[in-house]
């Protein structure tokens, strides 16, 4: 019974309206593992970096809970390098780097001690690479969820669709879904969606928050109001990691426990995005996650009785 | 103990991706009038019209609980006129035609009947007009609620600014908001208007939903998901008029009563861009409200028990 989180775990430069960061960690699968660790203490990650990566990060993600007995480590290669600048409006940023490095023939190995996976995560990565992991374990977990972007619907539409269609819920953005589906309105763009394989679709709308659909009913999660959004890297995998790791946590796969977990999700999301990189996420406490909770549910908290 | 909303009554023509109308009645008082008046049968209206406002729209006022002692018929004069085209986003449009006309040199007569004027909904109009209003009145108003708008930032920003510093509540969109503070986060944009006079700030954000500030607090109400917005006018002047009904309703302006308020101001909203102008409103029943206050509920709410 575990969690496996798949994903690249990488080196970013980081621009912001704010300040620049030198090569610090970043990577789907850091930020979704390390976020799900707050959840529960058996996630395993599958991915690849070289042998330029810190050990004592390594060391430390295996403090918190993470195996990484499925992260390879290639002796003499470089790991994933990503560098970007956001605008303004921090919605919108310019790759300035891309080096793939150890990514470019990245064959993912799922160890025997990861074959009791309860709950997989394809954190943003090649949906062939995706499914890869997927047919690799030797029984079909009980949920599965698939993180994307756009670049994939740009590049490599049709494995995508085949990864999807394999998929219990999908998380993607407002206008990945409208991508996606061909279709502007976001109910028709999730109907549309929902026949593509996923019985749920998390639509993430950044600062204004996410969409859970499941068949005709939707639930919406706020983001929080907050004073500065300080660096976005990683929020959408922060989000996906407090989602099912509080899944993974309840065992509880129900819809009104989806809701739960959209909320948690949000939760560690509002944080990752307070300072650069994974800063704020390494130095959070338990007690934090629980008193940001507290203020999501006065932001949508309101008592009407229906006559 | 009434409520009294000031605003335009005037003729729109309107196109949008879904088609177009011939000239239709609207106006901001109009639209709110309408929506309050689902809450409360005691609507008094304060505009001007020409004589070529059709009298049985006026007795269609009057039976949903509207007064008009203070809707002036300028004889031999025209209503004014907007004729407007929205993109295929729906959340921008190109003004086609403006005619003052009859609001060229509006002067607002505050009739006796009105003076137990309780709730005040200054609609959208010159700043100047909006606080004559509020001065014509004998006793001030328990509540005064103010909506406006960037074209007023524009041209007029002093004047906006003193009669927005008479006001408790302030109704304006996003953008609207970053304009009049000069701030991009809209946490920190509220922040500087509630030290221009207002006690309550709400920033509407179409189909985002909407952000309720007052002191250090906040709470956010969600817009529903719509498969399509088939014309946004008046939306905006619909929420407010939703918004300040319920509370004369009620009669309590307490934080958690205005929750509510918005709450069913939304609920106004999502009905009135359903259809082409008010056509929404002139059909909708208390029960199609209810059941669609259930739909906002089951949006929101989740069930998370604090450890």
């Amino acid at each position: 019974m575990s969690l496996v989180v798949v994903g690249t775990v990488a080196f970013d430069a980081i621009e912001t309206p704010f300040g620049k960061t030198d090569k610090i960690i970043g990577g789907a699968a850091m930020y979704a593992g390390m976020s799900a660790s707050f959840f529960t203490k058996n996630v395993k990650i599958v991915s690849v970096v070289g042998d330029d990566f810190p050990t004592e990060k390594i060391a430390d993600f295996n403090r918190r809970g993470m195996a990484t007995e499925g992260l390879q480590i290639k002796k003499g290669e470089k790991s994933f390098f990503w560098a970007g600048k956001y605008h303004l409006d921090m919605n919108s940023r310019d790759t300035l780097t891309t080096e793939l490095n150890v990514l470019a023939d990245f064959d993912p190995i799922l160890p025997d001690s990861y074959q009791d996976c309860d709950f997989l995560l394809l954190g943003n990565l090649t949906p062939t690479v995706q499914r890869t992991v997927l047919e690799r374990l030797h029984n079909r977990p009980k949920l599965v969820v698939m993180d994307t972007m756009n670049f994939w619907m740009d590049i490599a539409l049709d494995e995508l669709k085949q990864t999807i269609a394999l998929v219990d819920v999908l998380t993607i953005n407002d206008e990945e879904a409208r991508q996606l589906s061909g279709e502007y309105s976001l109910v028709k763009a999730a109907r549309k969606i929902l026949t593509m394989g996923p019985k749920y679709l998390v639509i993430k709308k950044g600062e204004h928050g996410a969409l859970l659909f499941h068949g005709t009913e939707v639930f919406f999660a706020p983001a929080l109001p907050l004073e500065e959004v300080f660096d976005p890297t990683g929020a959408g995998d922060t989000f996906a990691g407090g989602f099912i790791g509080y899944l993974a946590k309840t065992h509880d796969i129900s819809f009104s426990n989806m809701k739960r977990a959209i909320i948690y999700g949000s939760v560690m999301a509002s944080f990752c995005v307070e300072r650069f990189g994974p800063e704020r996420l390494e130095s959070l406490t338990i007690g934090d996650i629980e008193n940001r909770l507290q203020l999501f549910v006065d932001l949508v908290q309101f008592d009407i009785s229906l006559s």
